[in-house]
């Protein structure tokens, strides 16, 4: 049940993606690492980095005018910008993404949840966390931003105590999203010692073949071809 | 080009959608009235009263624990959130999802867009120009809405110089999700006189056959079925 069943081959991919922009610390980023890995597909990497203002290089701008990583060029010049979106195109046709429409629907709920309720939330409390510099925060700030983030691990805990996954008890394009954020949400300074099922549920995505680390990157993803992990 | 060609009959929908949850002033409902309008289909409408609190009621939050608008509920007593997963249900197999994986990810790196730089900002600032005293804003809040608003009209505004639609030349579910909030950003306090082709984009959506305006609600959606529009 956790393995992807369709690899590279099977993608039927008429275009290949050939580069990824992102920023190693991001969630967002390690989201469309984590399929690429799973997917078992190659490609460079360039890091953009958001601390030195290189997303509002006029470059990165041409490529996405938001100034967001992650984006991914594919080998005929199509650019893709919102993790989610890159993360529905590289998984259409595989075992992450069902045929059915309400397994489908399901996805999309989850993704849009997480957009608001985890990446602006847990994600955000952890690169403060980490960042502290980057903008000014208020204590009423970070008292709503704990507010929605335990609000949203409770509407999580509460499903993955009847499921395996997220949309049920097959591993999914919603597990890779939410999991990008949820697994480091400590770092933002969120306890989830009282998520057991959260708990359980990462271990199992944590087990799937070719599963890398938010820190393994190199020139190329994944990293160290031949060799394996990253040291 | 601008009629959406398949009907309810066409949709082959399993379970029909039987009740929508929503606030009439909602941008995010919107977006789900004028998809069920153009498909053809009714439900009942039941209105949650947001500013009375009625979206955090025990009865609201077994149907959404985020207590947010619009909710669908199909006749099998399935439960469909957030706004762009239900356009995506409901969107599956008609003219307005296209089959090609490119356009289906186009139409998700819209949602996601939608979602992060319309909704939580043009709609933002409409909801709390009519109900200032929902939330304590500062004019340093208002400064970053502005900015981040006008950034992603211009985005939209670069797209439609080139193309119809969101997506090229078809009409699609991306265009009927930014329509909801951009066709009254206006009520938010943003000028969109220099959008020359947004605003030939909104008049192109207003077209659709069965469009309805935001107001235009009853007990049941679409309203007066029997007399066409409601008064």
């Amino acid at each position: 049940m956790l393995v992807v069943r369709r690899t590279e081959a099977d993608l039927k991919l008429s275009v290949r993606p050939t580069r990824l922009y992102d920023f190693p610390f991001s969630g967002n980023g390690y989201k469309i690492r984590l399929t690429l890995a799973y997917l078992g597909l190659t490609v460079e990497y360039e890091t953009i980095d958001l601390l030195s203002g290189e997303a509002s290089s006029p470059e990165f701008l041409a490529r996405n005018p938001m100034g967001q990583i992650p984006v991914l060029e594919l080998e005929d010049g199509t650019i893709l910008r919102e993790s989610n979106s890159i993360l529905f195109w590289l998984t259409e046709g595989t075992s992450l993404m069902p045929n059915d429409r309400l397994a489908r629907a399901r996805i999309v709920q989850w993704t849009c949840f997480e957009q608001s309720n985890i990446d602006k939330v847990l994600g955000r409390t952890r690169f403060l966390k980490r960042y502290p510099d980057f903008m000014v925060t208020t204590s009423a700030d970070w008292d709503q931003w704990y507010a929605t983030g335990y609000r949203a691990l409770d509407v999580m805990e509460a499903e993955l105590r009847e499921h395996s996954f997220l949309i049920g008890d097959q591993f999914s394009a919603a597990d890779i999203c939410l999991y990008g954020y949820v697994h480091c949400a400590g770092e933002g300074g969120f306890s989830l010692e009282r998520y057991r099922s959260v708990a359980r549920w990462r271990e199992q995505v944590q087990k799937q073949p070719r599963h890398l680390l938010i820190d393994e990157v190199g020139t190329t993803f994944p990293p160290n071809l031949d060799g394996g992990r990253a040291a």
